[in-house]
């Protein structure tokens, strides 16, 4: 065992009344809601980037955290590696998710990357021989580097491209020969800093491209796993193409792709296009979209991505609500890609943080589960249009014509009444829960 | 002659020397730009519902403008249709637009609304028999009274997407009797205010079947007019359902509707959505989306709709730019969805906000035309992409594996060497045209 | 009694797990909360305005509620009172509060406004001889009318100032007959539309004679209410003057202003200034200048004022932290300056709307007043400033000079080591109360 | 000479018809406007950070720039500061400023960092013997270091003030002995993360209080330059405590130092703050608090500092519209505190990035100099309030009472009549400059 998390213990539940900061006070994995464990619902990941690879750096600043496994080569890797696995033993966290710059040192070319990531796969599957933890989804890194710096499927420069396309099928074997359950693209550099020097067009066709390869592989590989298209509308680039749902929707309609892919979605890049996370939950279930979430928080004031743990019982209850609604997180998980803010120092911090957010969790999601089975909230939805499930309504919603609408109108001296919205009503309903 | 007016004369082109206020000293309509007159490139259209029907009121204010048609029936329906056939005279605008309820009295009934509106019609055939002055296009107003409160199309009660189809089919008729070469549906209702009571998946199918109505029976008539959507995140809605170019297009995808279908697009939308004009217009023009704009600004600290007239060059020539490159304003135009702020009373600041806007169009139009001409940007941009037109990069765009390009990269050690992407020096480029 | 709220009961205190829509379930009135009756805490305010004024409008539509006491002269406003009378009953107001406007027909003249003011106030006068509910404050409203569409104190025309001062006595009158503990002053006009026509120099001037004047006059009647101000930083205005609590207090040190104004804050205002409500809060308490608050929300994605009822427990429960750690609410109040949303027709709406947003506070309330009491979050924080505390750092804060200090840390070594800020360790324990 | 500009020419005006990309087409330094060369109006400043000590990196990407000088001890300090002089040349820049850590290694101890300083200021002091570039203003960066994570002046260990007060000593040191003649204080690190860890109250005595000891210094070292506070509302902070102009003015009412400081005022910082750039400077200039500027631009759609070159000449025009209005840049001056794009690798970019902001500017300040020449904006803006010069006006704003004023509406019936603002035509008459 490292000594980077001693004198720290595994962490247990123990009740809403434990006053042990290192407990679990909500968060019981073997509570069965919905008729499963609760465990099983949530599926917890724990994001190895912001947990072991974040220096603590921002705009401003540089490294403020102190790691020894920091500035190291594959030694440091392993030794990363050691110290991952000892947190996920703590937290008895059921899922991990990393990308390939996140476990391997960086080599000179990608035929070093390549064996890297293949020596520290080989470390990771020797670890999870003897760990509850498996992996959630793998994802390439293809933002990092300078490399990337004018995208990645989206290059002007068809040798990023190639270079993109080989790390992705790396970093998809990874996935596979782990066992991970999703393979994920966020598309950090696919977008534009300005429009003065981009080709809209050839840049989507790009991107297409790459997917459906991702696509094909997949199948060629007979892997049973989810691919994921993580929307965000900005940051680091000024426009990213996976801007939200819609838009990666439409993206993938264009292209023929909407079967194949599915959104891992994440509250902060909700906020930063505009949208409430719940929104676009909603948004992804009512397309089938839904695959995996990511359940961080932003800062309301701070117009960047902020990756702060949640803390806020009400907002992670809509967000389960529409989840649930939508029919689990089957394949997925709720991932943290929250960091710790640069202050927080201590390995402690580390494993509190993730306490802490595990619990909001568990009372979010239990919250929603009882809005879910009492079937009050869609009740009143569903009576709300229940005027539509009328033959004549449904009829002109069918088949109707402006034409004979318009006649319906004029002979029946139709005048609709408005009725109350009861917003106000459906929010202090939701508060009883929450 | 009405006396609203009077003392104002009617605006001529003096040219950029003139210190004329009541001239225009940028926009000559008969100069030719890109071969063509430049009335016909730009076609002003005039807001009838800005600037006659806005009364000056705000959230926390009520009406400061006192124009003597307001709070009456036909007769100043009438009366305000003479001043705005005189405005466009003074102004020599080639097209206008209008909703039903800017021209009409409201009625108790859909019959009376309907029957108000063959009145006005009529009354504006009769006046366009000698104005110079076309209709560029009509809507329906489907927000403003209380009974679209919850939604037209998307409305929870059928009885309100059947009085908003009649509606529809009222003011297509009226846009088809005036010779108008646009319909444009702005759904400022087609949203929600809360999730809790919202059904996205009904809503979005009767948003898509009134749309295929109004498709329908443009073709039931031999129209051959644009049916263009206008996108807008928010205001009055927390939620639009229309929220950007890159939304409606996946919502058009997903019924079939996108060859059917084309966009206005509006300044102010486009920030209230996060993006820049020139964003929204790049992205219409790639999807051949284009159909038409609205040429007006929004404040940038201002989190609402502010509709200001533009005055920025370096803004409408990019915003024009994008317009040139995707083919130009063919059915569409240039209209100003702007209001004067609720200060500007007097009648000539009616005049004077929209010769400015159009100078500054003009301007902003001859810089664009300049630079596309000249070509410099576009060699820039295609050089940038050269080397995906090399016959062994397009097959791997076409024909690529993830299995292949991996063999290729390693096999050749592609290793990116990534170049400038000079967004400075094509910002100093841009620079000398406006 | 009117008919208005017939069959809605008497709100009561019922529990937590009362399952009646119409009962109180945290909000327990006598309740004795650190040593006082809760509802002596919370001091709950009904905005006259928004309760009985508002008509639905928003800028693309117009009215949707249908009150009885809508359009008319005195009469009417009789009946208003009536109703608010009634549901000031129903919930057991402690308080309300008005502007002029809101309670009175709009007159011909300023006499005439003056002389239905004292008749309304006569009216209310009787009243709250037999009502429990007594006046939090009165406000004048210098901003829905068009002559003050250029500003009330900083208009450029005298005449408008002149007017606003009267009007300011006639509401001061009002509220010092009536019995009111507080007069606002929210400068809706207080700021410009556009730079280009504006003095900064002479507005601010003007700004701070008139609350110089309302300073003078409260001292001459001998009353001893607070005068407040309230911050919002735009919206009507592209700028108001009065932005948040930093500029209001710049403002009064200033003029000279500090000791006689205090504030009341709102969390809409607030987080359209940028800040978190808490943080204003508790800036204000630091510079003593919290007098009351305005406890609404305002949905995260609007970029306008929304004027929500709260709906959200860990953030009212911030709010009242700072409320309580700056010595709790003794003149000032919790106002609910939050509307329906204007699809929310029934008067049941507007009962449970407060009902909801009642028992939300109470929530918030007891959570920060436990939180407050076991003191664990303030020894933490006292804990990180503690090497203040030292003598030598006292003397170098108090009386340090560069060269000196440059000294120090050159013999001392002075190299400092971060200590962890536990940020996600902090939100942890706020956690465990809310 | 080095070879990093290897074959770029020195700059040089060349007038508006050059289609030299390496030269000046509106910027002529000795071009003679408003009595005075534009050098000395302009009073032009390269940033020493971004032009060479930025790397490229954002926070989802490493360093992408190429420089010889990265990486290195004092020898590379020397070679950087070797090309910061030749860039100095070439673009015949009148001014720089910088960071100690721009110019310096950063050493283990204060000592060695004051050292490292105290050798560079000496190498520099050698260039600028030679030169036609002086020093603009110093700073010291009291915010990338970790030591600074949690505040400079504001932090909770007093150790940090202490290292902080040294450096800052350092700093004057190093701008007085090189002839500067401003020194400016901008406080990355003086703000909170989160609320619950901070103590307001202290932290605005300790800013006050170092604040304080900077100006006793200034004094007592007999140093006429100024002091300058550069106002940012956030980032990297969540909330930081120099907000914009009225925040700090507030602040410096407060503690007595509204005398002996003034502000350097950056257009992205206004944004972020909810402010147009005109806005802060024109309410600087009323507060005689306008002292520098930082002539970026920050994209309207980004929600942080994106430290852009400026390019758009209307915005530009209204920024110096009020810097003349405020007397101009007397000690000040106009920095560029602004940045490559991470993509624009060539030194070519670096210059040329420069030479279009310089051109931007000059078009600006023309413009706005030939506005302020006219006087007809002025006049307008004097028109609007002229009532207020009337005797009897004059009266009622210095010794009005609201009873006496009350009685004067009443018995003149005052009844204001509402006159247009003229935005508008306003607006047109600012582009006929631009």
């Amino acid at each position: 065992m490292s000594t980077f998390f001693k004198d720290i213990p595994q962490i247990k539940f123990e009740g809403a009344n434990s006053t042990n900061e290192f407990a679990f006070k909500h968060y019981n994995p073997d509570e069965i809601v919905l008729g499963k464990r609760m465990e099983d619902h949530l599926r917890f990941g724990i994001a190895y980037w912001h947990s072991f690879a974040y220096e603590g750096g921002d705009p401003f600043g540089g490294r403020t955290f102190e790691r020894p496994w920091f500035d190291g080569g594959m030694e440091n890797a392993k030794l990363k590696a050691d110290v991952a696995f000892e947190m996920f033993d703590i937290l008895n966290a059921p899922f991990f998710c990393f990308h390939d710059l996140d476990v391997r040192p960086e080599g000179a070319t990608y035929a070093e990357n390549q064996r890297n990531l293949e020596e520290i796969v080989d470390y990771f599957a020797g670890k999870m021989e003897t760990s509850n933890t498996k992996l959630l989804w793998g994802t390439a890194n293809l933002f990092t580097h300078r490399r990337f710096m004018s995208g990645a499927a989206t290059n002007p420069d068809p040798d990023v491209f190639a270079y993109s396309a080989a790390t992705i099928k790396s970093c998809m074997d990874a996935t596979i020969k782990l066992g991970g359950e999703n393979y994920v693209l966020w598309g950090g550099r696919e977008g534009y800093e300005t429009l003065l020097n981009t080709n809209l067009s050839r840049e989507a066709d790009q991107a297409a491209r790459m997917l459906e390869m991702v696509v094909n592989y997949k199948h060629k590989m007979g892997w049973d796993g989810q691919i994921l298209i993580e929307p965000k509308p900005q940051e680091p680039s000024k426009h990213q193409y996976d801007f939200d749902v819609a838009t990666v929707y439409g993206f993938l309609k264009r292209y023929g792709l909407e079967n194949e892919v599915k959104m891992n979605l994440e509250q902060g890049h909700a906020i930063l296009a505009g949208h409430s996370f719940e929104h676009e939950l909603a948004l992804a279930g009512s397309l089938d979209m839904l695959g995996s979430i990511d359940m961080n928080r932003n800062d309301y004031q701070s117009g960047w991505d902020t990756d702060q743990f949640p803390n806020n019982v009400p907002e992670t209850a809509l967000a389960y609500y529409e989840v649930i609604k939508s029919g689990g997180l089957t394949k997925g998980g709720t991932n943290f890609d929250a960091r710790l803010r640069r202050q927080s120092l201590d390995s402690g911090d580390l494993i509190l943080s993730h306490v802490g957010a595990m619990d909001i969790c568990a009372r979010g999601f239990k919250a929603a589960a009882k809005m879910f089975e009492d079937g009050t909230l869609e009740q009143a939805r569903a009576e709300r249009y229940a005027d539509w499930d009328l033959p004549a309504n449904q009829e002109m919603l069918q088949d109707g014509t402006l034409e004979g609408i318009q006649r319906h109108v004029l002979t029946q001296n139709i005048n609709p009444v408005p009725r109350s919205g009861r917003q106000e009503r459906l929010e202090n309903l939701v508060s009883t829960y929450v």
